[in-house]
């Protein structure tokens, strides 16, 4: 498929990294939160062989806000209808991330032994060039590794190419969220996968949801509703034998009379698995690991197997 | 400047007329509410005079939202938090533009001569094809035109193609909100311009504020205190003399002091100027006409001058 090159303005801001990054040879970008995201350096394969077994550095700057989204202005409206008396903004950090299982010895040695006492998703202040930094076990992919809120910006530039530097006998690549690996590991990315549309119970997303506590919040009475209800579709896996695709919006999933019985929203060419394999939100009673169906991709109908999330 | 690919993905949502666009010769792209935006087709300087001269069928379906925010999330915070009974939700419209002054001749060819009476803003309905249409006598350039708000793709499609077909003899071309006539016509760019840190009044959007009506309204009695205590800093022109210039960030203004007096915001080259042109936050006692500055761009300190808004 033919690549176009993205119009970089102000409004589609840069990062403090994204310089860096261009030296050391991005091949494509994405946007997240209004940013610059890199969403390759080179193969999407090689990257995701490189991440697995060794480190990577990622330029996510683009992580300031939760998800592809400008909740701040959900928080800001809130607020304002519930008359609260609060200060709301974004804040003001770069994110680094430095993800693979090299990750924990290339961070020790830079920020000692305590670095590796962290618990997953624990978090704590570490002092890099006289500024602190927060760093927490953290971060989009499965391999293991940390998340970075750099505050100071000068120290994060210095932080950023001293990784590259002592990171040398680690292997370490610039990298960004690999597309194969977070399919793979079943991350789901909002925007792809789900949104606005979709329920927790839906994605999966049951165990984040405690509806038995005593706190109030936000949709719980609505919840309860659709929890007792039940739900009438489900993100699950799916697999293709193919050796290649490139998404770039959904695609119905049909079963044997013709009808459609869901929609692949994610998907990649896995060379783990040898096939491409996505994410689909499947509708009942077809959203179980024993259920077929069929796909139609570039004028050709494919038969396409659902299974369990994650597939690694 | 090297040129970087965008990745594509559902996130990155396509319109119904991006196959076409693409066929068409789209050269670059932004992204704008998590949507492909055309942002180039060729030289934005040949565009423009095109633009100025003729007509322009734009694919705009990103402009589904109040610039690019989801300010959807702001609507739903106010309504939950006030308890309000609605329902919420972004209008499902791929939106087409038709801009540039044979657009008065080309829509009259296709809808009849009742679209020559809509009044500036105006809109009503319009039938092609069996399908109703919403057309406004809108868009985003000063150069005339109409916005076509399609609610059935299908129909919607069918009149893309046509206005091709029928429009030969207006000269038609695809093309795109063009950076170089907005500046000159001083159409602000929410995330270019300003955001969330400026105040309307710095905007220059005094005649859009009514603090004397008996409405309430979110903001009121802040924008009293505002105007009252008078702004610091002001949207301005300025113009430099330059050849060329890619702005992809801020650029402070300094004064002859070597202090900060504002930051450059967006800028293009102008064949019309014949030098570069661009829209600026400059401080008080700055933001008038007169004033004068320096700016650094690729190294070299160049004279600036501050001037009203719009260029032309």
């Amino acid at each position: 498929m033919k690549s176009y090159p993205i119009a970089k303005s102000r409004r589609v801001r840069s990062t403090p990294y994204t310089s860096r990054i261009e030296k050391q040879g991005v091949t494509a970008y994405t946007v997240y939160n209004h940013m610059l995201l890199p969403a390759a350096f080179g193969s999407l394969e090689e990257s995701c062989d490189h991440l697995k077994k060794n480190v990577q550095i990622w330029d996510v700057a683009a992580e300031i806000s939760i998800a592809d989204s400008d909740v701040i202005f959900f928080a800001k409206g809130l607020a304002s209808g519930n008359k609260f008396d609060v200060k709301i903004f974004e804040p003001i950090v770069d994110i680094l991330a430095v993800q693979g299982p090299k990750s924990f010895d290339l961070m020790e040695k830079v920020f000692g032994e305590k670095m590796k006492e962290l618990k997953f998703f624990g978090f704590d202040y570490f002092t890099f060039n006289g500024a602190k930094h927060l760093i927490a076990r953290s971060g989009w992919s499965k391999q293991g590794g940390f998340e970075i809120y750099v505050e100071n910006t000068n120290s994060g530039l210095k932080l950023y190419d001293h990784l590259f530097e002592i990171g040398k006998e680690f292997n370490v690549r610039p990298g960004c969220p690999n597309l194969i690996e977070r399919i793979e590991s079943g991350l789901l990315s909002y925007g792809n996968d789900f949104d606005n549309n979709d329920n927790p119970f839906q994605c999966g997303f049951d165990k984040y949801v405690d509806l038995e506590t005593d706190i109030n919040f936000l949709g719980k009475d609505k919840l309860k509703k659709i929890k007792e209800k039940g739900i009438d579709r489900k993100l699950m896996g799916v697999q293709i034998d193919l050796t290649k695709i490139l998404l770039t919006s959904s695609l119905n999933i049909k079963n044997n009379d013709g009808n459609i019985i869901g929609e692949l929203r994610s998907a990649c060419y896995s060379p783990h698995f040898k096939k491409v394999i996505g994410i689909a939100m499947i509708k009942e009673p077809y959203c179980k690991a024993s259920s077929s169906g069929t796909i139609e991709i570039d004028g050709n109908s494919l038969a396409l197997k659902v299974c369990d999330l994650p597939f690694i």
